[in-house]
């Protein structure tokens, strides 16, 4: 395996595709299909948890509704093994909250013909994380 | 190759050791000993970049002397061939400019005892990046 070099399509891709089912409320809980069963880490808000049981445990115990997201910085590289990390910065709003902004990094691990999220690392109010 | 169960004091320990270089201009060119000469990948500003002389090439054009900086979150993860993954977020103050929130994602590879940065990527000024 070697470096991808539709790295930054793939990366723009993933997010776009990630997010439209994220922030759609009757949608979010597919994205566990991103992730690897025993092997995805997720790290929300500084917990860390493992494996697509309980990634999806997690996403359906956020209580918010519609998210409306704008996104200010999608920064991809190749990996050695074929994969994809992904740096995402911008701002959501859930329901009727004011503005966050976020960032998260996601890294996609080759797999056969496609892809799955092996990391996750998601912050929110990264304006006054103090 | 697997988990390093040390990863997050991995995590910790490299980024204070980073920073401690980075931000005193008398020693920020030595943080190009964390690179590979030729593997490692930085994305600075959305501007992408490889190997170590393109990388010690940049940090010693950035212009500004003493930087002061505070950090927020420090997120890891163990890689499963060995190696860590960190997303660091903060606020830095170059000389006298006003402060910036910034953002950077390292990867770290095992390589014998050590450790090197395969992947960086670094954004500034986090809360307006429209």
């Amino acid at each position: 395996m070697s470096l991808n070099p539709q790295y930054e399509e793939i990366g723009k891709g993933f997010v776009q595709q990630y997010y439209a089912l994220f922030d759609d409320p009757a949608n979010r809980a597919s994205v566990v299909n991103f992730y690897s069963a025993t092997e995805s880490f997720m790290t929300f808000e500084g917990h860390q948890i493992q494996g697509a049981p309980k990634i999806l445990e997690k996403v359906q115990s956020l209580s918010f509704q519609k998210i409306t997201r704008v996104i200010t910085a999608v920064d991809s590289q190749p990996t050695f093994d074929g994969g994809v990390i992904i740096n995402v910065l911008g701002r959501l709003k859930c329901d009727d909250d004011p503005p966050h902004a976020f960032s998260q990094v996601f890294t996609l691990k080759a797999n056969a013909n496609s892809f799955f999220v092996a990391h996750d690392i998601f912050r929110l109010n990264i304006h006054d994380t103090a």
